[in-house]
């Protein structure tokens, strides 16, 4: 490799230089003590882990495994993982490394790596902010992580115009379990609703059992009201699909209320990561940009694969994404050579007024800090900070 | 795997817990802000890289390349490696990516991998914080960085009785250079110096040329005065050796003038990272701890491998052994349910004095909750916040 070509970086792979970086590591600190606030404990997770460990969710959904990097530990000789989500870990440390009678809520940030970047021109290391809810299934724990993460986007100073959705695999998953579908059957209709094909839905499910009902989840999977009317009393009646419905209705609700201006949209066909959550689904989209800002839902039962299944719910978000590309230059001021008493006050004086501060080394003048903005200059024998 | 062993981490990998994670959290944002009122520019580095553009210290410096994990990029097909040192990460930043025209400070934080612990019972993902400067060969580049190291030692509030020791990788260099000794021989006293072997080093340098030289180097490695009384007039006059003899003396004067009661160690044949430094090296240590609370040196020319070589010197620690293992549990306070203005405004200001706040979920009561510490009652109409 020649040496012009030594400071090139893989694909997805980016340098967070200065001016960028002071705003992620405040968004950061912001969002971490906004969770900290609302009694969100801070969790540092490990970077590696057995690859069975991190691989809890991945029975069912593989793509968290394709995502993962492997590496041999020289340590044990056996497969470690590079964390690609860091849900599963904080689930492990909810089941067994931190066992809390009753609810236990906690908050993360730290870079995942992906071996594929997961969307398009999207990052392979995200750096990941989430929160998770252990031992409730209330729906108040769904409606409080919701508030959660719609606040969290407005704390960060982007909730103009965001737009909320909400879904519920419980609707599809209780309609296939009383229909008696077989797995095949039950793929089908989950990518004709993913495509909603609806003439295609139509044809399909004529011969079907609760074949209407079927359709109708697919025409009004975004009005509520509309779906109602259109069900069978039968389905109306099973608990649980009652219980999804009216999950979906309470939380739409009691959301709407804490937020009036917010839009809300309803899709109770949205099935993407149908295999890894078992209830109510949220994401926030931003206007012009096709990946959600955060994203999360209810997966009950995650800690089972560490010996305790827990009602869980969380979500999480890429603070590059959150950080939306912006930038701040920092003040800099530079002070002359010496070390002279009242020098040192005044420099120590600036610093403490929260500003960066540089004392001159060997023979070096102000061109030494091209990118300094003020100098500190001794005027009538008092040390100002100037503007340069 | 059964289910019973999901949960074990491998050796030298952690879970860091609410408690630990809060102090270790300060800790990392009180020395990012310190290093930053220093002039020190924050940047992230990438947590995956080409192998090659990792080991820019490598061929030299085979312990690192040891160090780090690799994996194939699926996008590529090259090596990449996981970070296992930063210094590297921002050299190339400041050869390439950020070339200041001018003297550069950077800082960074962030998790580094090693695949086998450096030390007896370390781990195996530090937290790595450091500092870089770039594009300065003065002495006061390596006092700064030394007085730098020892600040920050004492903002992480372990001063109380630490240790700096200063070496120089240039009075053995120069040495050896003007003997001109081959590579087995300058190995051999290398080693004889490492395990302060007097006896041995005696009959070693007899029939060495410059051999009396050598000798007193060993001999009077911890003491400026004795050396330079015990060398020969041909050694003093030659440039390189009195330039670094002139550096660890002025280093050691203008810090002890700064830390009046620093201790302050000196042992020129130090040479463990002789194959990476260039001249002056330091590191901290701490009453009753082996392995040093934070180290760094001068290391010239290491963006040679990216294409700009520049004067350079850094020190970098591990923010977990920096914390010194200390816990802390926060205060966290219940609220009841509900959604009255009056509870939900004093919800609101307990928040911003900088509480955790929970609402109870669901049918729960206080029990839900056992690490609260307060709870948020009404007493006559007014909500206080009151001990459990």
């Amino acid at each position: 490799m020649p040496i012009s070509e030594t400071w090139l970086l893989p694909d997805g792979v980016a340098d967070v230089l200065p001016e960028q970086a002071q705003v992620i590591e405040t968004l950061r600190r912001n969002s971490l003590d906004f969770l900290a606030s609302r009694g969100y404990q801070l969790v540092y997770t490990p970077f590696i882990e057995y690859i069975e460990s991190l691989s809890s969710l991945s029975e069912s959904n593989q793509d968290l495994d394709l995502a993962t990097f492997k590496v041999i530990d020289q340590l044990s000789g056996r497969l470690l993982g590079v964390r690609a989500d860091m849900t599963p870990q904080v689930a492990r440390i909810d089941a067994h490394v931190h066992p809390v009678d009753g609810v236990a809520r906690y908050c993360y940030a730290g870079t995942v790596l992906h071996t594929k970047p997961q969307g398009f021109n999207t990052t392979r290391a995200p750096l990941q902010l989430g929160a998770e809810l252990f031992g409730s299934d209330s729906i108040d724990a769904d409606v409080e992580m919701v508030d959660l993460m719609i606040s969290l986007i407005q704390e960060a100073g982007l909730a103009d115009g965001i737009h909320l959705d909400l879904g519920h695999v419980g609707l599809f998953r209780s309609l296939v379990q009383k229909a008696g579908l077989n797995k095949a059957t039950e793929r089908q209709l989950s990518d004709l609703y993913q495509r909603k094909a609806l003439p295609e839905l139509a044809d399909f499910t004529q011969d079907l059992a609760f074949g209407s009902d079927f359709y109708a989840l697919g025409r009004f999977a975004s009005d509520l009201d509309a779906l109602e009317a259109h069900l069978s009393a039968d389905v109306l009646a099973n608990v649980e699909f009652k219980h999804a419905f009216d999950a979906v209705k309470t939380t739409q609700a009691e959301i709407q209320a804490r937020w009036p201006n917010l839009h809300i949209g309803i899709d109770v066909v949205e099935l993407r990561s149908y295999h890894y959550h078992t209830g109510l689904m949220y994401a926030v989209y931003a206007p012009n940009r096709a990946a959600p800002l955060a994203q999360g839902g209810r997966y009950d039962g995650i800690g089972q694969h560490f010996g305790r299944a827990r009602p869980a719910t969380g979500f999480s978000c890429d603070l590059y994404a959150l950080s939306a590309g912006r930038f701040e230059a920092k003040s800099v001021v530079v002070a002359p050579k010496g070390n002279q008493a009242d020098l040192l006050a005044a420099i120590q004086a600036t610093r403490t007024q929260g500003l960066s501060v540089i004392q001159l080394l060997g023979q070096d003048d102000l061109s030494s800090v091209p990118y300094a903005t003020h100098q500190l200059v001794n005027r009538n024998g008092e040390w100002t900070v100037e503007k340069i």
